[in-house]
């Protein structure tokens, strides 16, 4: 709630106690409607709240540039929703704000993805294209989980580059393996079979990020 | 299905193809039911199976031995049943098969643990007991994550010990807070409150293993 009043995201509504009211920041909010707790408990889709309710607006699929200096994450078919809100809320904790994601990855506005990206959803973008063009177009170093790369614990990441995330089922597409510059592997120690895809994506940047 | 035979549960039946039972070790289990493909479908819980479906017998809730040299991890209240699964699928990538629960934490046997563990089920112990009482007679180090401990990019973790995970929203429960012997951190780069358990659980258990 206070990140959505605090991103680029257009607030056109918002309902809370007086109390809230008179402490928060509301310029440029069309609708400001004092409420009871009472009242914001019942309208509350998926958790407590009692406080503050704010209505945003969806912002349109743009497009952004990636610096030579960044990374940034490429989603192939992230279908779950809760994988998709966790890797949000993981790129924010690690600093990465871009994600460009396949179009057959889950959707950024299901309250499920919004739900577990515990209010990341607020400071990552994500934008959503077919993935082989944006490839085509790129100049980026791309790092993408393979079983046979180089080790994620020694590979020197370099100080930018876009890190691809394959589908939960079937990994990295076929197709887009000819667009991966650097392959790479988490050490396995034990006797699972893979990682889930949140998971890889976390060891990935925390391993990305310990070098700096 | 493979990993239920293979491991320590005893499997009372299978359900298989023809094929499939031509070439399965099934020794030891009771009732062996050819099917068809279409029967095996009908049955099914929550993932598509044409081929063998198995029924395990559930195991008591024994307790098991730290050693010195070993890693385990302890869970405080792990309430959600997919981060559940993920930490078991985790712990087993990193060759850790220990898990301690507090009996609060997600049932091991519900069926989304059992899917998202994705088989690791099979291969990671756990049981279920009242943490302080766990604590209060082991002389482990415990390794818990807080906002201000040591970075886990340069603690040494020795060579064994027990990472306590916290509950999803309060994290470490106040009461264990004194058995922690090392509070460590997962440095952040970017401006997310906090990470998922099940991601901060693989952070943390990739820093352990990596200097190995």
């Amino acid at each position: 709630m206070l990140e959505l009043l605090n991103s680029d995201f257009e607030v056109v509504m918002v309902a809370a106690t007086a109390e809230f009211l008179a402490k928060a920041s509301l310029q440029g909010v069309a609708d400001v409607i004092e409420s009871t707790p009472a009242e914001l408990a019942g309208i509350g889709g998926f958790q407590t709240n009692e406080t503050a309710l704010a209505v945003g607006k969806m912002k349109p699929n743009s497009s952004f540039a990636v610096a030579e200096d960044e990374f940034a994450l490429v989603l192939d078919d992230i279908r779950d929703p809760g994988n998709l809100g966790t890797i949000i809320r993981t790129a924010d904790w690690y600093g990465i704000q871009k994600i460009i994601a396949s179009e057959e990855t889950a959707d950024f506005y299901n309250s499920k993805v919004i739900t577990s990206t515990m209010g990341s959803f607020a400071r990552v973008h994500l934008f959503y294209t077919p993935l082989s063009e944006y490839f085509q177009d790129s100049s980026h170093r791309v790092f993408g989980a393979y079983l046979k790369g180089q080790d994620v614990h020694t590979i020197d990441f370099g100080k930018g580059g876009l890190i691809l995330i394959g589908n939960e089922s079937r990994g990295i597409s076929a197709g887009l393996e000819k667009f991966v510059t650097d392959k790479i592997t988490i050490p396995r120690y034990g006797e699972a079979e893979s990682l889930n895809a949140a998971i890889a994506t976390a060891v990935i940047c925390d391993n990305l990020k310990r070098g700096w």
